[in-house]
C-alpha cells in the first residue's frame, strides 16, 4: 500500500490553524477574513436553491456566471475569453491548479516555480512524474532572476508557474517581468500557468500584470482566479481558469472526471450577483486601508517589514528578535503569546529560511488591534 | 502542448444533456431528479451561511457533518469509521475517486474494472499511468465472472474498483460477490475502490451489500459516498469517502493539493439536517414506487427488461425495435421523438453494444408518464 507521494505532510494551513484553534490564538495564518461577505451575495445564492438551481451544473460552468466572468476581462483588461469554450469554473483555484497540472506533466517533464511558493503547486507536479525546477527569490524584494530562468529552460520543460500578486511574499510582478516571460516562452511549447487569484488585492495605485494583457503570453496561458478571495467568502470553494480553446479542451478532458462540475447555486448566486456594476474595483482600497492600519499599529515593534504591494498577506522580519527558525518561532508565538502565522521555509522545503513569517490582514480593525497588541510586545 | 490524456472525449451525461436541451426532450439521460429536496435542508445551508460558515471548511471536513457519517455507519452497517481519521468530506464522490486513483496508481499498475464501468474510472486510471483491466458484464444479469477475476489479478494489480448498486445497469453485487472478493483480496496489496454512491437506493427488500460489512475487505477499502444522491440534490458536489487511517492519510496528502476543502455552508448545513432521525431509511421505498410507476406505464411498449435492482436508473433492451447502433438510437430518440437517454456502450469503449438505453426515473410522475407515451409509441 504505498502511496505516490511519501514527501508530504499536513498543509501548513491546516497545521497553523489546528494548533491556533486548540491555543484559542489569533489566527492570522490561514488566509481568510474573519468578517462577513455582502448579505446581498448570501442571498443571492439562497435565492438559486430556492429556484430550483440544485441539480449538476454544465461540467464547465453555470453560463450566466461565465458570461460575467468574460464581461470582466473586458472591462479590466481589454481582452476577450469565449465564455463556451476558453472559460471553466472550478471548485476553487487550487482544483484548477491542479487539474492543470494533472492534465500536462508527464514523467520527466520540468516545470519551473519559484520559491517561495504556494504549497499545492510542487506535490502536483510531483504526483504527475514531473520535476520542480525550483528558483529562489530572496527577501525582501522576491525579484525573478531571469537570467536563472533562461538557463534553466530546456527541452523538457514544459511549464512555468507564475503567482503575482505573489502569496506568501505581497510581491508584484512587474511589466518587464511579464515581457520577459513572454519573450523566454515565444516559439516554445512551454505552458504559463498564472496563479491570479490576489488579482483585485493590489496597494499603491499599481496595474495587476495579467498574462491575458500580453498576447503571445496569453496564447500560451492558463489563469487561474478566485470568487473566495474577492467576496470573501474562501469556504465557498468557487473559483475559475481561462485559456484558449484548445488547452482548455485538455482540461475540461480531465476537470470532467475529477469534479464534473461546481456548487450550481453558488454559481448561480454569483451570476445575479456580478450583473452588479463594481464590485471589484474596491478591493484594492479596501484592503490597502487594512494593510496601512496593520502597518501604522505595528511601526514600532521589533518586527521590519516592507509593506506589502499586494494580497491580504504581510511578511514580517523577525531576525533581530530570534535566531530560533521560523517554524519554532511560528508555533511559540501561536502557543505562548496566542497569535498564529505562517513561517515561509515551508514554502522553501524548510530549507532556506529567511526569517520571516506571514501574516494575513484580512481581519477586522478590532483583531488587528488585538494582534498589533501582541506584536508589539514581542 | 500534448496532453496526456488523447482517448478521452466529452463525457456523455454532458452530450446528451446538452443535446436534450437543444431540442427540448425530455431528460432521462444525465442521473438528476428534477424535483426539489427537502425545503428544511435547504433552509439548513441557508441559515449556515447567515450563520457565518463562509471561510474554509477543515481540509477533512466539517467535524459535526463527519461525526454525522460516522453515526449512519454505525446505525446502517453496525460497523465504525473514525470522523477524525477515516472519513473525509469531497466536491462529490466523483473527486473522491478521482483523489483515490491519483494517490495509489502509477506507470504500469493494473487496476481491474467492471464494463460497462461509470465513465470516470478509466481516464482517472489513464491519466496516472495505469492500466485498467476490464472484465465485462453481461445483460440483462450483469454477474461478475469471479473466476475470470482471480486469472485477471496478478503481480502488478493494485486496485480493483467495483460498484453496487450498479450504474448504469441497475443491478446489485451479492453478500456471496462480496465474499468472493474478499477471498480473493486478502492477504494481498491490493486497494479495493468501493463505489456506494446508490447505497440507499436498493430495492425489493435486498440489502446494500457494502465493503464495510466484511471486516477483511473493509480493511483494504475506500467506500466513496454522495449526499447529492441521498438528497436529491446533484448539483451540490458534497460526497465523501471512508477507509482505514493509513489509507486516508495518505488521501488526505493528495486532497488538500486537490480542492483542499468542500463548500463549507452545505457541510454544516447537511450535519444540522442529519441531526434529524431517519433520512436515509425511506429512500429505497420512495425509488421502488418510481420504478414500479415507469415500469408499470411502459409494459405493453416494445422495450424489454428485467427491473432495476438499485439505483435510480433502469436500462431497457430495444433489440426488438431496431438494429440501430445504441447512440445512434439515443441520438434519434432526443432529436426526434424528444426523450434523452444514455447508451451504454459508452461505458464499453463504444465496443460491446448490448442494444439497451438507460432511463433516469428520478423524475416526477408527471415526467414518467410522458416519457412512457413516447416510449410506447416507439
Ligand atoms: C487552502 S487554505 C490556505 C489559504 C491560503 O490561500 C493561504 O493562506 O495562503
Ligand atoms: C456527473 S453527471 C452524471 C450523473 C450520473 O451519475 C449518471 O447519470 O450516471
Amino acid at each position: 500500500l504505498t502511496p505516490k507521494l511519501t514527501n508530504v505532510e499536513t498543509s501548513i494551513f491546516t497545521v497553523m490553524s489546528v494548533l491556533a484553534n486548540k491555543h484559542n490564538a489569533l489566527n492570522l495564518s490561514q488566509g481568510f477574513p474573519n468578517f462577513k461577505s455582502d448579505q446581498k451575495l448570501i442571498d443571492a445564492v439562497s435565492k438559486a436553491m430556492n429556484s430550483g438551481y440544485n441539480q449538476y451544473a454544465p461540467m464547465a460552468g453555470n453560463l450566466e456566471l461565465r458570461q460575467a466572468i468574460a464581461k470582466k476581462f473586458e472591462l479590466l483588461y481589454d481582452t476577450s475569453y469565449h465564455p463556451e469554450t476558453e472559460i471553466t469554473v472550478t471548485a476553487g483555484a487550487t482544483q484548477a491548479i491542479f487539474t492543470i497540472i494533472s492534465t500536462f506533466i508527464k514523467l520527466g517533464d520540468e516545470v519551473i516555480i519559484f520559491k517561495p511558493a504556494y504549497d499545492c503547486y510542487q506535490p502536483a507536479i510531483e504526483l504527475n512524474g514531473g520535476k520542480p525546477i525550483a528558483i529562489g527569490l530572496q527577501a525582501p524584494n522576491y525579484k525573478i532572476d531571469w537570467i536563472l530562468v533562461e538557463k534553466s529552460i530546456n527541452y523538457n520543460t514544459k511549464m512555468i508557474i507564475i503567482n503575482t500578486p505573489h502569496n506568501p511574499s505581497g510581491t508584484v510582478m512587474s511589466k518587464a517581468d511579464l515581457l520577459k516571460l513572454q519573450e523566454l516562452t515565444n516559439h516554445t511549447d512551454i505552458i504559463v500557468l498564472s496563479d491570479e487569484v490576489y488579482e483585485h488585492i493590489i496597494f499603491d495605485g499599481e496595474q495587476h500584470q495579467s498574462v491575458c494583457l500580453f498576447p503571445q503570453l496569453k496564447e500560451r496561458s492558463f489563469i487561474t482566479a478566485s470568487f473566495g478571495k474577492t467576496f470573501h467568502n474562501t469556504g465557498w470553494k468557487v473559483g475559475y481558469c481561462c485559456a484558449p480553446k484548445e488547452l482548455m479542451e485538455a482540461f475540461r478532458n480531465v476537470h470532467q472526471f475529477n469534479v464534473f462540475s461546481v456548487h450550481h447555486p453558488t454559481q448561480k448566486g454569483l451570476a445575479d450577483y456580478l450583473t452588479q456594476p463594481n464590485h471589484y474595483l474596491d478591493l484594492s482600497e479596501f484592503y490597502q486601508e487594512k494593510r496601512d492600519t496593520f502597518l501604522k499599529l505595528i511601526k514600532d515593534s521589533k518586527f521590519k517589514f516592507t509593506p506589502s504591494k499586494g494580497t491580504y498577506f504581510q511578511v514580517l522580519d523577525f531576525s533581530e528578535i530570534t535566531s530560533e527558525k521560523d517554524l519554532d518561532f511560528a508555533k511559540r508565538l501561536t502557543i505562548e503569546k496566542g497569535i498564529a502565522s505562517i513561517p515561509l521555509s515551508v514554502f522553501n522545503d524548510h530549507q532556506h529560511d529567511d526569517k520571516v513569517l506571514r501574516f494575513c490582514f484580512a481581519k477586522t480593525t478590532e483583531t488587528l488591534k488585538a494582534a498589533a497588541e501582541i506584536l508589539n510586545k514581542i
